[in-house]
């Protein structure tokens, strides 16, 4: 089937998806959840020819150990199925609600997108997650898997399409691409496709965002920064500092630049160094940092580097405008945070930095979805449209205006025969 | 100044505006119309410069009435700039908020988007209109008139300019730009222009779409469709659909193809007709239609039509699908109505067609920001993501997640030294 098939598959069945009701979703979940286990042999069996695959080919050892789907991977992802059968519904919710006049009642209520186009890299519980995520959501989803876990993504696709088709979900809801050729047919089908998450390395999201009209959720850079004010608590910015970088080096929402105020530059510097030495953490410093501690030099390309390694680029800053102005130059506007116990200097921070998290003396780790509470993760979006930050289930829906009228014309208010009321009516939607 | 220094130089402006406080931007709203007022004379001197140089170009006569900007119009403009400024505050206000801990509160808090570019053609209330919402919402904007209001547009602008300077806006806030050239370079500039909204013409708005990859806001065509089912209450049918089509015709939202019932056409053309015809209503319709009322032929080609004129396509279908399958294939996804006593029928044409205002026994005219109440209108969004249907203030608004912690690092939680809470807060941001 050609991409513009499965897209035009996929955008008629998102009409009828729309409309299914949440016995219907529910129902669906459970049987993904249920073929899932009942097939889970055929799983192991498929992901292990793409290990064998992947091994001669010499893919890198953590790219290896993510492609890896074993039998508790499956029961983690069974588990997650569950949870997000559990969350409310979230199509058909209304948001507003307002009377125009005593008889034209107007309503804002929550709906799908449509038909969601996803490309992920060998992670295959990534395919499970974001299907049930577009599933309960009500969006048509095409899928796009990386080349190394073919035989695993397959497989789940199939799994999902026949416990979904079996439970009444419209035929051609869940489509799976497999080319790279294909994504480049997928970028032009904006006829068809709503928004696109592609997950994957930075210059991979960088080349679907410049080459589609299709909006794009997402992120291709995470340089975060921590600044440690001269106000801070030195201890707390240690321990808050050494978690936001080597809590988890490989990731977006880890710190890859530290900003010093110069006033405690000579006494943070040496315990920052000491705690980061135990870590592993190679140090590069500007000019005024290495007055203090002997690291490495840190150059304008240091400013602008994602290490997602155990790597930290390090700047002495003289007031926190300029440490904002740093941030707001070089940052990718995920997550960045204050160490600081001055509550005014935290306000201007907050404010002036144009990220879509701003934290408070805590680790720019936090910022996730699960973290966050959203129980499930779409990803994270540092768009300044639509959804910014961790993206919960809220980010694949949008709104419908739905009107209820008398035979209500407009010529009637024009001419001043009739009035708008305009009230607030706080009444979920019923016909 | 080039369109770069335009916006990098909006762009600066814009992390000051998104901190300025209701006092603040109050005061800009109320020097902006105090200007407007005591500067009012040049204001006409421009415009009239506009409108013989636009006379004698052959201008046609719609587009020197929108062009013209009197003593009523600018009085209309000073009047919305006061209704806007009593709409509550759109910034920080908090959205949602979480206890991920004891000692760790997530707050998701509106703010601005950041740098909007607006084109608009001839009408120069629109340059105050959007300037102010823009000043509202805390965004910097760089605007692109019509060269056929070229003088006015800048008169206006240094009427803004100075006006919100001296109330202490950040410089550089609000930035013209003249010429077709500075919009194509303008597209370009994605690191520093957030939303784009184009009003204009269909192709205007779609050639937009296609040359940049900033996010735009707004619509291309407005193919309505009114569907009168066979359980539709005759009477109310031919009003509501007579005012869908004629109450303004050069709109958007107005009605260009009615869908008829096959088993009340017979009943219900005639009636429509006449209707239709004492209005001046060219019609045509397909050969079903043509067995009942003697009109031109519709073509595939009318179908895809937006005539913007006293015209009106009509087909006959079989069945309430059948109404919805030709909606979702030829609407641009801005407003239908249906005219039914059914309200099963209605429940079905609401969830299954998709666009962002559907309306049960109402007319189609009624898709607007100022009808819906929200007091003052980006415009008309057809996008599926971020702001659909009318669009007010709150188009112009994101969020960020601030999060106040005291040491938490993501550490002590992966080891399950601590658990999260997530439990809902209902609290409003406060340091």
């Amino acid at each position: 089937m050609s991409t513009y098939e499965a897209a035009s598959k996929a955008k008629r069945a998102s009409i009828d998806l729309a409309a299914c009701d949440t016995d219907c979703k529910d129902k669906a979940l459970l049987e993904i959840a249920s073929e899932l286990k009942s097939r889970m042999k055929d799983v192991l069996q498929a992901n292990a020819e793409d290990l064998e695959r992947s091994e001669k080919e010499n893919l890198p050892a953590p790219l290896l150990k993510r492609l890896k789907f074993d039998e508790s991977k499956i029961m983690d992802v069974i588990a997650g199925i569950e949870s997000l059968r559990k969350l409310p519904e979230p199509v058909g919710k209304t948001l507003a609600s307002t009377a125009l006049d005593t008889d034209l009642e107007l309503y804002k209520v929550s709906c799908p997108i449509g038909v969601i186009g996803v490309i992920f890299e060998s992670r295959p519980d990534a395919l499970v997650q974001i299907s049930t995520l577009c599933l309960k959501s009500g969006n048509a989803v095409i899928l796009k898997g990386g080349s190394e876990a073919h035989n695993t993504n397959r497989i789940l696709w199939e799994i999902i399409k026949t416990a979904t088709e079996r439970a009444g979900l419209p035929k051609g809801w869940i489509q799976l691409i497999e080319t790279r050729e294909d994504v480049n047919a997928m970028l032009k089908l904006d006829d068809y496709i709503d928004l696109i998450i592609p997950r994957g390395s930075n210059e991979f999201v960088k080349w679907i965002m410049e080459n589609s009209n299709i909006p794009v959720l997402g992120h291709a850079d995470g340089i975060c920064h921590a600044y440690v004010d001269e106000n801070a608590d030195l201890d707390m910015a240690v321990n808050v500092v050494l978690d936001s970088k080597t809590q988890y080096v490989a990731v977006c929402n880890a710190t890859e630049t530290l900003l010093v105020h110069a006033n405690i530059a000579k006494r943070f510097l040496p315990l920052l160094k000491k705690g980061m030495e135990a870590k592993n953490v190679e140090l590069v410093g500007d000019e005024r940092v290495r007055e203090f501690i002997p690291v490495g030099v840190a150059t304008e390309e240091d400013w602008e580097t994602e290490y997602l390694d155990y790597k930290l680029s390090i700047k002495i800053v003289d007031s926190l405008l300029e440490a904002i102005e740093h941030i707001n130059t070089y940052s990718s506007g995920h997550t960045e945070a204050i160490i600081t116990e001055d509550k005014e200097r935290v306000e201007t921070f907050m404010n002036l930095v144009d990220s879509g998290n701003v934290f408070w003396n805590c680790s720019t780790r936090f910022s996730d979805g699960f973290r966050y509470g959203f129980g499930a993760e779409v990803g994270i979006s540092t768009n300044k449209i639509h959804a910014r930050g961790p993206v919960g289930l809220e980010g694949l829906l949008i709104y419908k205006y739905k009107m209820i009228g008398h035979g209500n014309i407009v010529g009637d208010y024009e001419s001043h025969k009739r009035t708008y009321k305009h009230t607030k009516l706080d009444k979920e939607f019923k016909l």
